[in-house]
């Protein structure tokens, strides 16, 4: 649940006399979004979704994020298009923070993604790497490899409150994942967060990819670690092959995977795996219980590493 | 803002069976209504609200509000209109409450009323007390005189923590108040919580009222007296009283108050503010920091006290 900027009256009409949208009809606060403050904006010209950035969002980052959306909202990605103002301008001032609009889509994100939501999401992420190409901007993934062990320091001595033999278990992990990275597959533009609530469906068709405030640079088939951890587990734990399989031949028919990035599959699972561990264990370990953000469980990404620390090759999620 | 209960996918459609409006394509929480779960829902076929009603709201004074809501929409008041089932039935069950589909309204509520706003709202109060004759359920105010006795035992204790000398101030004032609080004026089905964000307005135009989960009979000068508080008063504390002529003078354009309701006017005032008062106040004490609702702020209702302390007679409203 996201936080709420409060906008005055005139603010508002300020903002949105730099546009051309028509006149407000509605503007409701949404419970969409941890990072930021989004309302629903209706007028009499359409649907959109106005976004305040909140301090968690790094206001450097939103000409990459941004800029992003236009690319590939301009290739028939199925993503949130930023609305340009009069002056050509996407970003612009609002209650004191950045804020952006953006068209609204239709779509209600899956509670409980079935094979055909899998499938679904395995193509658009293949459209969405290849529609990366030729986007300019750069963003370094802060949270791979690199930036876990920042993470594991703040995290170490609060793992073993929420599990006994958590902390030993996180760096024995992260000692594998140094040793075995790969390096030199194929890198682009990637979401790296593409979880099913940030989709949105109408019924079984994908109609909506949202929430790029994760996306970066890196390798693709990082990616495709991460969704196969998104997508296609079941709440009990259990790795759901059949839904591997939709994933990654919906995937494959736009975008084939090389054979090291095969090979690479199960590593870069388990650190996909670690990095929501890690985050989530990190916002568990820190949650102010005033907030409104109600932190999610950080030991179902442990079962998820459990089940691919077993993986022997890619076959395993029904390549 | 809201609690949000989560609906399952299944329960939704299932719930959604019921009623024929078409396919879903959008469902958003929203941050509207303190006492339920209130959700966007936009199918093929329209814009709808979805309610929740959580524990605040008792399940036997539903067919009492739904019901007004149907009388109310079918004679033309600006207000939402329950969507019945096809089985005839506006309130049935989701994620195991009692849930119940309204019709989107258009429109902004006003952060800052400006006159034409308080005008507006005087026509649309008048409105809506002449087209709730004929409505046949009834619903006491518990929140009136007899009901404030048992906030000011609930709230003694903290009140001095909250302003000094402010247990002492309400203990006089109810006790004035038990002395002079008429009896046998026109009485009614009122709003009695018509608080600008319990509005909307496209520009200067009302086209709504929502929120009527405090509606209940009880006398329709006290109404009159509750929106005075509400809409006319600045943020400083200051009685704007180009704002009670404008809502005072449309109202009785509509409904003319009789010379008993304008004499009785200061009085019902007192009431009203002490009534906002107390609740405030039994929320600002008992107040849950982890809980998502944010409390008023009760000592703005004092300075409304103070004001009507001082008037001499309706004169200076803009009567």
């Amino acid at each position: 649940m996201a936080v709420y900027t409060e906008i005055s009256d005139e603010a508002l009409e300020g903002f949105l006399a730099a546009y051309d949208i028509g006149a407000v009809l509605a503007l409701k606060g949404i419970a969409e979004g941890v990072e930021n403050s989004n309302y629903f904006l209706l007028t009499d010209k359409g649907r959109f979704i106005l976004t305040l950035y909140e301090k968690r969002v790094a206001e450097g980052d939103l000409p990459f994020f941004l800029g992003l959306l236009d690319h590939l909202a301009a290739r028939g990605v199925t993503c949130p298009s930023p609305v340009h103002g009069r002056d050509g301008q996407i970003v612009r001032r609002l209650a004191d923070r950045p804020a952006a609009l953006q068209t609204f889509l239709d779509g209600v994100s899956p509670k409980r993604p079935n094979v055909n939501h899998c499938a679904e999401a395995g193509a658009t992420s293949a459209r969405l790497h290849e529609a990366c190409r030729g986007f300019t901007l750069q963003r370094a993934n802060a949270l791979s490899l690199a930036g876990w062990r920042s993470l594991v320091a703040s995290t170490s001595a609060g793992a073993d409150g929420v599990q006994t033999g958590l902390r030993q278990a996180i760096a024995d992990e992260i000692a594998f994942l140094e040793a075995h990275w790969p390096r030199d597959l194929p890198a682009g533009v990637i979401h790296a967060d593409m979880f099913p609530d940030n989709t949105l469906f109408v019924g079984e068709k994908l109609t909506g990819v949202i929430d790029f405030y994760f996306a970066c640079n890196d390798m693709l088939a990082y990616d495709v670690a991460v969704n196969l951890n998104c997508w296609c587990f079941e709440s009990d734990g259990s790795f759901n092959i059949t839904k591997g399989r939709a994933f990654l031949s919906r995937y494959q028919a736009v975008r084939p995977l090389s054979e090291p990035e095969r090979a690479a599959l199960p590593v870069l699972a388990r650190g996909a795996a670690l990095r929501f561990l890690l985050t989530r264990l990190h916002d568990w370990i820190n949650h102010d219980p005033s907030a409104l953000v109600r932190p999610k469980d950080p030991l179902q990404c442990l079962s998820w590493l459990r089940f691919h620390q077993q993986v022997v090759h890619a076959g395993d999620y029904g390549l």
